[in-house]
């Protein structure tokens, strides 16, 4: 089936296709684990074509993408919209291409310059959100390799922060010494919710309690569950309470799949939140939807 | 020349090998990036023999090593005294060598139970320092992959905490979304200072702060020396936020190297301590001397 447009969420780790027809309807899926990380610029196209290619027809076909092929060491590089801005505040790029059944382009993203912070993929997903909230007045929480906080009123991003946090947990769990505790099934609940605890009253203790992690693991045979769990508590909870200017008193939603939302909300239902949670994927989708309709 | 005995510490990283003649001087020295991360039990008596050979006669020799050889994926497992206890608490074991020409022995580390804690190797410098200081009362602090902040009282270790400090500065530096940010030359003083202020004071900003490294360098082309600088002051800060029950008001020695040592006598400096410095690898040569005396 030939696509009427192509959406893409192109980002570090992982690409995501939608295929829509003629009355904006999935028609078809695909994804790959061809991110940016592991892409050059002359390696986007080939990897679209693999993908797309039962889609496209003889006339060429758009391709919107958001998410990190528009980063530097991207396909091509989009410019940065300064906030405050609405969320898709500026046109897409063009991305070179040699088969002229693509045609394609790559949303900017957002920047703040003091403090400095960027994204490039959440603001998509944020205008997805707004889409379909468009009076929304709040926190949008984004958890990930790097989480997004963002103060989303009237229609616009008003300021974010990101947080390395997801990048810290991968890093730590699969290079640094604490590899050796963590290796094993399971997941602690309470240990979890004690440890994001401990790390939002006593922040400062990160480097001794990740080391502890080891000690124990050592010296009382710490299950693997229990020391994933405090790795987990420990790092989300050093966000928490860097972000609580953010959340504090604020309606607070989050934004991604399951395995990332659930620590979010159960750390912040310990701190009185009742958090929304919505899908990440959805929101991309819904984002590049809206951008193309601006775009029509 | 023939060898008396053979001292060695052998860590993580690096072996370090020290020929000791029969008035006790060093009549050789030898090292290797063969560290404990590298090696299986197998692999430690050819790495030890292809450097000692030179030193053995026909009789066996005595090779007195401290560190993670003693490990648990070291060569053999050697046990844990419980602090508070001295220094060298516990006799050392013995390590099987097919070569009659060795006879190996590894000496134990030091544990603490409450935080979960352990040392292998630093607690061989520290009976170095005791050695040449038995009446010091005050805090030691080694920094290094794993940070270890010692109180010592009365020729004992009293308690210490360890810091993942360097293995974060590590992994943060090659692995992460950071090594862009970082890479090249230099080194800048005054943003080095600032950040050790601010990771102290604000220390739960950690995540947000290394990824201000990443948009800072993206958006207005942060030098990587400043980088650099920024990231070591952001975990030395951390650190010290957390280990100041140890370093207030107290006499601190920082042992090590000029390139570990430097930076932490530098944000103490700012906090109005005037730590001495003592040398690790002459610490950890004293250290083993004096067990291989207690064991005469």
């Amino acid at each position: 089936m030939i696509a009427s447009w192509i959406a893409a969420d192109w980002g570090t780790s992982n690409l995501r296709l939608w295929a829509i027809g003629p009355e904006g309807e999935v028609i078809g899926r695909a994804s790959s684990n061809k991110g940016m990380g592991k892409l050059d610029p002359s390696g986007y196209e080939p990897v679209l074509l693999e993908l797309a290619e039962p889609w496209l027809g003889r006339h060429a076909t758009d391709v919107l993408i958001c998410g990190m092929a528009g980063a530097r060491q991207g396909w091509v590089e989009a410019p940065y919209a300064a906030a405050p801005c609405k969320p898709a505040g500026l046109p897409p790029v063009s991305a070179p291409t040699d088969d002229p059944r693509l045609r394609v382009r790559i949303l900017p993203g957002v920047s703040q310059s003091d403090p400095a912070d960027v994204m490039r993929g959440e603001e998509t997903q944020v205008a997805g959100f707004l889409a379909g909230n468009p009076a929304f007045d709040g926190i949008l929480c984004l958890p990930g390799t790097h989480s997004k906080w963002v103060h989303v009123s009237a229609g616009e991003i008003v300021s974010f922060r990101t947080f390395m946090t997801g990048e810290l947990f991968s890093l730590l769990s699969s290079q640094s010494v604490l590899r050796h505790a963590l290796h094993g099934e399971g997941w602690d609940e309470s240990a979890f919710a004690q440890a994001a605890a401990v790390a939002m009253s006593r922040p400062e203790r990160l480097a001794s309690s990740l080391f502890s992690l080891r000690a124990a693991s050592l010296l009382t045979g710490l299950a693997p569950g229990t020391a994933r769990a405090r790795l987990s508590g420990t790092l989300i909870g050093l966000e928490l309470a860097a972000a609580r200017p953010y959340w504090l008193g604020q309606r607070v939603a989050l934004i991604g799949g399951p395995l990332l939302t659930e620590p979010y909300a159960k750390a912040l239902a310990a701190q009185g939140l009742a958090p929304e949670i919505h899908d990440g994927e959805n929101l991309a989708l819904a984002g590049l939807t809206a951008a193309r309709m601006a775009l029509a």
